[in-house]
């Protein structure tokens, strides 16, 4: 089981644009390059964020994206199912239907007490992760800040923020 | 984020030869037919467990499988790392660190917050399944058999069964 690359990339993404004053837009090509990755990739991914409500897409040569909500109602959730999608990680496929000999269809009315267990452990994985926003990790990483990664920030917005009319 | 089809196969495969009387062998061919599912792709989960120390594998052309050690001591937690290996789903890939600005080395002492939150989500995934063991597993299924699903396994025993001694 592997998360997609996409995940740390988003979320990456998704904290610098919470952190961005005025309401600020940042191209994918100015988000790729701060974090060194590939801008198609990117794109990919922004546009997932961009889908599920998390960003804002504004188009045109000034474009960019911003935040579409409040950064203390954006979850890690939120961006792990934007990139990954709604499913389950665990996809029964109910094999215990299969064979020459399977058992009466009475039994598969409820889904298997394996599938029940995987599902619990995938809610708790679920569970935790809503409980940490944007915000949250916004305010964590300024915790530890000297004035170093506040300076990197102020930089990089002052070199690339563009501004649109909500 | 998507499990391989192995983990059910292989959980499937535990549960049975967890209720296999007289510490009998099943063979890869018929766990594979009893579940409808292809030889040797499943081949290579029996492999992966049997090397993970939750299988034995009995070889030559009377061999099989059978389990290792008590099923009250096999928990989903070990068939989930078995087949899908022990890394964290999240591998951060510190991309904080890329980029034409990247921050001073100080700051990457400690995991990135967003490292640190995904391992927390994970280490409750993992903590939800440890704590179901095959032997739970195949006494929930014993509480809602009216009779079949036993009847069913027995069934396969008798035609599968192998024996040979520890």
């Amino acid at each position: 089981m592997k998360l997609s690359d996409g995940i740390e990339q988003a979320i990456h993404c998704v904290t610098m644009l919470a952190a961005a004053p005025e309401d600020g837009l940042l191209s994918a090509a100015a988000l790729a390059e701060f974090h060194g990755v590939s801008p198609s990739y990117l794109l990919k991914h922004l546009q997932a964020l961009s889908g599920a409500g998390i960003l804002e897409t504004v188009s045109g040569p000034k474009g960019g994206y911003r935040l579409a909500k409040g950064a203390e109602t954006i979850s890690l959730l939120d961006i792990v199912l934007a990139v990954e999608g709604r499913e389950p990680a665990f996809r029964c496929k109910e094999i215990r239907q299969n064979g020459p000999n399977p058992l009466p269809r009475r039994y598969f009315k409820a889904p298997c007490q394996i599938n029940a267990a995987m599902i619990r452990a995938e809610r708790a994985y679920r569970d935790e992760l809503a409980t940490v926003t944007v915000a949250d990790l916004n305010a964590e990483v300024a915790e530890k800040d000297d004035g170093a990664i506040a300076r990197r920030g102020c930089m990089f917005f002052e070199e690339n923020l563009r501004h649109a009319r909500r």
